[in-house]
């Protein structure tokens, strides 16, 4: 083998350097040695460390910062003892703790009085990923049975008929669309034929999940079919399941929506001696998957009287609700789930993010015990999940989140108030700039207005590639060491999600740097945004 | 919220109770308190620890064995350092490092003298979820710019049928169906509408995958699409996008299988005046899927005429070839990569479990520059993907593999050849028990002969449900403490992937063990296996 036909310049750069390209266009190309509580490090070339404030917070990972040292001792204690990481296919009373500590935690908040069973993953797709499993099984298990009900209802009244027991009146035919027929044989037959027909059709219709528009749900195969964006999903769409997105801010949308979903299936019973026809709703809708407040789709809290009609929509199409509180969960906004202020009860949640601590890597599926399906645990699994280590750090998460009586939630919700109190003002302060500040604890966003007729011709550009909030990210590196992002799927809207350890002097120096980037928006960039080559 | 309509018991087995149960059944419900080495240790009563020698190697991810002291202490150095674990979104020298790193490796071994781009994901069958994803969407391009070419021909045609340049000979109309025709616009129109239903059809058709039978490449919710497993894939065959598995040992049947999965698009070409009718070949099948020696599949290592069919019918497909290393590769069978000495050449590769050092979770997917599609990374993304610490145990573990010039790799196949041997003469000596030992270096299996009509009746009968082999499990835990499982998918299959610190105690170990179990079966079950209950 011989390297002579690449250049070695080519070679060096193969950890996806397209992405690099777009960081370094952005002003964006930052380089982090340490990472401490809400601060990352560079290192400037005399070799001194440069903080940078976090406020993107590893995507929502960072409840308790970077390396919060309570973790990390634990995480070096564990190492220490010889901890065993892979011993899948064993006994693991450390996953049954979890497990019990998120079941009662869960119950507390959800309003459901059922224990909650877990499935353990690695990451927040995966475990979205085995929420669509799950859900898709108990739907094809409820399918089953609902086409063996049918079944039997067709076999007694074949059997009527031919016993003389019971005749098929005119209004089944009609209703089949067979017209006036003898009762006999073969009308019995064809009419069996018509409906299993209709009923093999119906019930091989693929899976439909229904989703907010805006949603967020992951990037693997089938949780990206989940993902509203379009740019992230369209390239797969032939790759799986397809979802519905509901519309915000449309009540009744939802409702219509599941009513264009909806299948009968046909059925036949024996009344008093007559054939009757028989309609039974068979389950298409797979499931409804939400975050209680969306993420990357710009911070968005669902509505209360949607999250009624959810509630409402699922339990007629007896689909269960899939809570993803990936990103708001684990104390995030106040509580341990973000949609228990919304009066939300999931049948799923799905977990990850900060239940890793900032170090681990772990995701838990809860199913509410009335709705699992326990051979799921037979044919579902993962070599890296459940393991020792991952387990032990949620355990220590949770402790820490616990402790003295919530103490933690109570934290976040006041920070949360303080630095949306902030954000406040400076919307008061430039209304022509920022269009909404909003947010629950310490999940805040704060969208600017749009920018794709700004006089400064690169920024109206970048606007209407929808990379506006990307340029003012960069400002906010370069001009303030302040590091956050826009939300992926809202670009012209910045995420906030600092962890607990939020001081008063960091509320401050990202209020100042807001107020720099709304001048120099105000100012028409007359001065310009601290990017490269700018 | 209250707790009673449900007993403490019911909520303390939330975590995988019927697993559990499982496990229980065959004796394997063993607690592991600290792992170290080849060894997993369980607590007495008496609180001693009582070892217990692991040949699972946590399914193949314990290359270097649990807990390595070299990788342990850099974990630890790591933690102390405060390396940045979450800074998505800035530049990873480190990741490109890995990169690189693994660039040259796999290079070196699959015979592609190109770089290798890498995309970062955190388990295998993420890596795997990742190769659908860019296999499916390098294809939808591809199909996209035949369809641009075909669209050009018509256009073209169209004109020189209109401006009375090109006419349309009589041969065309029939071979799509049209009968005998006079050459003028309706015609054209007719025939170009022909064309055109014929390819959105043709061009709508899903992806398929091929992937021999046997084979395993995660259960999310298209990876479980290419694991043959009917029990793992079945239940969900809605959610995703569909494979054909591959027979083998049946020269040609790859062919065959392709073959009927082609399609040909249509398209009009004018040539001295006369339109003709051109076929060009749709890409419809997405990529060829393999392990190199089938892991959960029973240790099966592709037969080398298969790999140049392989190769063979790709390149006349224009399909990538995915090569799944995740259990086989990192050093386990003596090279980086398992198919290297069957000159298998993947266009894609995916990395997984040892590749974390028995630490951390972190899986890439390398693909052949020739064939990345660099957008991908724009629109793919994982939060917990490419983090600082996994990169760095990552580039910990290839720098053991790769120090004195390979020292590792001849280690395992070395110490492969040792046990082979060894399994060798368990079956020579029980050719009634022993149906066949195989695979390679430290990836190695031991079948037995069915046992369905064993005379000890709960033996038959566990034969019978696929779970004769957890019945030798247990037995050799709780009769000989040494742990090692079925392969998942062909349970008479014993899996042995012990780490490179095997040692010639450690195989004699297995080597009584294995005799008595034999000794048993050999006897009737005269003397029973160490069961719970037995």
């Amino acid at each position: 083998m011989t390297d002579a036909s690449h250049s070695q310049a080519d070679e060096t750069q193969l950890a996806e350097p397209h992405l690099g390209a777009v960081l370094a266009s952005a002003g964006l190309d930052a380089e982090y040695v340490r990472a401490e509580g809400n601060t990352l490090y560079q290192r400037a070339e005399d070799g001194r460390e440069i903080p940078v404030l976090d406020y993107a917070g590893g995507y929502g990972s960072l409840m308790w910062g970077h390396n919060h040292p309570t973790i990390v001792a634990y995480a070096k204690e564990l190492l220490d003892a010889g901890v065993p990481v892979h011993s899948q296919f064993s006994l693991h009373p450390e996953a049954a703790e979890l497990a019990l500590a998120l079941s009662r935690i869960v119950r507390r908040e959800s309003g459901y009085d059922e224990p909650y069973f877990a499935v353990f993953a690695n990451t927040g797709a995966e475990a979205n990923e085995a929420a669509v499993k799950h859900a898709e099984m108990d739907r094809v298990i409820r399918l089953g049975a609902l086409l063996a009900a049918v079944d039997d209802g067709l076999t007694e009244a074949r059997e009527a008929v031919r016993d003389g027991s019971a005749i098929i009146p005119d209004e089944v035919f009609a209703r089949v669309g067979m017209g006036s027929r003898v009762s006999d044989t073969a009308a019995l037959n064809e009419l069996v034929h018509h409906i299993t027909t209709h009923n093999a059709a119906q019930a091989g219709r693929p899976p439909v999940f229904l989703t907010p528009e805006g949603s967020f749900h992951g990037k693997l195969v089938s949780t990206v079919q989940l993902t509203h964006n379009e740019g992230y999903r369209n390239p797969f769409k032939a790759l799986a399941a397809q979802a519905r997105f509901v519309p915000l801010g449309q009540p009744g949308a939802l409702r219509k929506i599941a009513d264009e979903e909806r299948a009968q299936l046909l059925g036949l019973e024996v009344v008093d001696g007559l054939v009757r026809l028989t309609e039974h709703e068979a389950p298409v809708v797979c499931a409804f998957v939400l975050e209680p407040i969306q993420g990357e789709g710009g911070i968005r809290e669902m509505p209360r009287e949607f999250v009624e009609e959810i509630h409402e929509v699922c339990a007629e199409l007896g689909a269960p609700v899939i809570v993803d509180e990936i990103q708001s969960g684990m104390g995030r906004t106040g509580d341990f789930l973000a949609g228990t202020r919304l009066g939300l009860r999931g049948d799923y949640y799905t977990l990850a993010k900060s239940l890793g601590g900032g170090l681990a890597k772990i995701s838990v599926l809860m199913v509410r015990s009335s709705r699992y399906q326990g051979q799921f645990e037979l044919i579902h699994s993962s070599t890296f999940a459940k393991d020792g280590f991952s387990n032990r750090i949620a355990l220590k998460v949770l402790e820490l989140l616990e402790a003295d009586d919530g103490a933690a939630y109570r934290r976040a919700a006041e920070l949360g108030d303080r630095l949306l109190a902030m954000l406040g003002s400076v919307r008061d302060d430039y209304p022509d700039v920022v269009k909404d500040v909003r947010g629950r604890g310490l999940l805040l966003g704060l969208e600017f207005h749009d920018q794709s007729g700004a006089p400064a011709a690169p920024v109206a550009e970048a606007a209407r590639a929808g990379l506006f909030g990307y340029l003012v990210a960069g400002h906010l590196l370069r001009g303030h060491r302040l590091r956050t992002f826009p939300t992926a799927s809202a670009p012209d809207t910045l995420r906030f999600e600092p962890s607990l350890l939020l001081s008063d002097d960091e509320i401050s120096w990202l209020e100042t740097a807001l107020r720099d980037t709304c001048d120099i928006i105000r100012g028409g960039y007359q001065r310009p945004l601290a990017l490269p080559g700018a």
